[in-house]
């Protein structure tokens, strides 16, 4: 498929060819025309600075549509104020390199005000399950998490989409959202992919110094160590949470925003690990936020 | 086309080759294998109980897709409290028979448990549009509508849906919302449906006594003077309003809850007519909440 010569990387230099697409007009009519035809769209919605997780989610699409195709957004309405959304990482070039590497034909990549023009004023709130967890702390980031994504399945009429459950209260969000608003849409869901000493893939792993990315591995490690623990047999859940929290806390760059053992359902605080649960954490490591989580059930 | 055998109406003898689909994943197949053969549904979504409003809207999707569809759904989630929802009226097996009447072939009829089954939990909100008029007296009315309308055009998988202008507010939420959420259906937009004598046709005025329904005829009589003294040059919206107030005030049968001139796109409260306005009423006539509304310029 031909490149899209309005796109601004391409006058790089670079020639790929993958089509890129920023107007949202244009994305909806490519959509519709390509579902006149009869040809499902798989996508993977991401806010770029692409990593393996993102890579290995394409991957989940072959097989299960006609045309892989991603987008990338950093979505406004979900950062708060005082978050990092001008800092955000962005390599666009980079970006489109690995997408058509991993077999990606079409990118929605627009500007922020093809998606929230002047005037735009509707929001989706999954109500219960964007409260608990980072719910607590962002608030406002699940309704725009859940806001973009029903607009990203409009416009680019994708019939599956694929996800990380590294983003694991996102993941509920948004298969919760499809099941309520009937959304046509069949949802994958990948497994987080980490590095290979266990710290979780995340666009924002580059704003680590290399003491702060030594410090992050606490993360994982403890959360290793906690479903090692419950499938010894620990399903104490208070137990579980004090013992990544004296992890963490051992770690004086490491700031804990929350450790929470929670049903993996209803994303509520549990006491006893008796059905599925998952172990979720946010912390600050320095300045950069991560958060992580692991199936204990 | 077929009847669906398992609806309650069939029973009665009546033989309609009208099919009824009262599950919503059996209207999702529906809607799949219609797209899946490139043909396009219409709907018009109703609480049922249906008028010559109704059917004229039917008749609006003429020439504007394959298959005319409605729904007939009294949505409990945009009913307050204190609301009408328990006694709202309803004659599904009269209705289903005007609709075959209009060339309507499918009718998506669930039970409330198909709609919100539990666990339910996301919501559409167009913020500032739904605040207004209506939304100022029934909180929670119009996130109610625009979630169940994003509901049912995602079931139907419509291309085109139509709804009347009796009910403005809600044609501009949904339209909003459709804009803003980037849904890919086509609006069409009818004007308000009236009795020979001006009254505004709605279910709801089964409730009227004889004296109350000739009490109501003050609520299109005002309206119409309105729209005749702004022709005849009178663009200052609080004295139009308050000439409105005195003529709904003069019948002991009207409680007026809102008269208000608000400009056409944003429904905010405006002083001098100078570009789109409309007129718009809700008052109870005896125990009757009713609502009308004209277009000023």
């Amino acid at each position: 498929m031909q490149s899209d010569v309005s796109s601004d990387w391409y006058n790089s230099g670079a020639i790929i060819p993958i089509k890129v697409i920023r107007a949202t007009a244009e994305m909806s009519r490519y959509a519709a025309d390509l579902q006149s035809h009869g040809r499902r769209l798989g996508l993977v919605p991401t806010m770029g600075y692409l990593h393996k997780g993102h890579l290995s989610l394409m991957n989940l699409l072959d097989g299960q549509c006609d045309v892989k195709a991603a987008s990338i957004f950093v979505n406004p309405i979900q950062f708060g104020p005082s978050e990092d959304l001008s800092r955000y990482p962005r390599d666009e070039a980079r970006d489109l390199e690995l997408l058509e590497a991993a077999g990606c034909e079409v990118v929605y990549s627009p500007p922020p005000d093809e998606v929230y023009p002047p005037g735009f004023q509707t929001y989706v709130e999954v109500e219960e399950l964007q409260r608990p967890l980072c719910g607590s702390f962002r608030p406002g980031h699940f309704r725009g998490v859940a806001t973009v994504v029903l607009k990203l399945f409009n416009v680019t009429g994708c019939s599956v989409a694929a996800f990380g459950q590294k983003d694991f209260q996102q993941a509920m969000v948004i298969r919760r959202m499809v099941a309520d608003l009937n959304v046509p849409v069949k949802l994958i869901f990948g497994p987080t992919i980490r590095e290979s000493d266990g710290l979780a893939m995340s666009s924002r792993n580059v704003y680590l110094s290399p003491e702060e990315r030594a410090s992050a591995l606490t993360i994982s490690r403890s959360l290793f160590a906690s479903r090692e623990a419950c499938s010894a047999g620990d399903k104490n859940a208070r137990k579980l949470a004090a013992e990544i929290e004296k992890a963490l806390q051992s770690d004086s760059r490491i700031r804990i925003e929350y450790v929470d053992i929670v049903d993996s359902e209803t994303l509520t605080a549990i006491e006893k690990i008796a059905r599925p649960a998952r172990a979720a954490i946010a912390v600050y490591v320095g300045k950069t936020r991560l958060i992580d989580n692991i199936e204990l059930l």
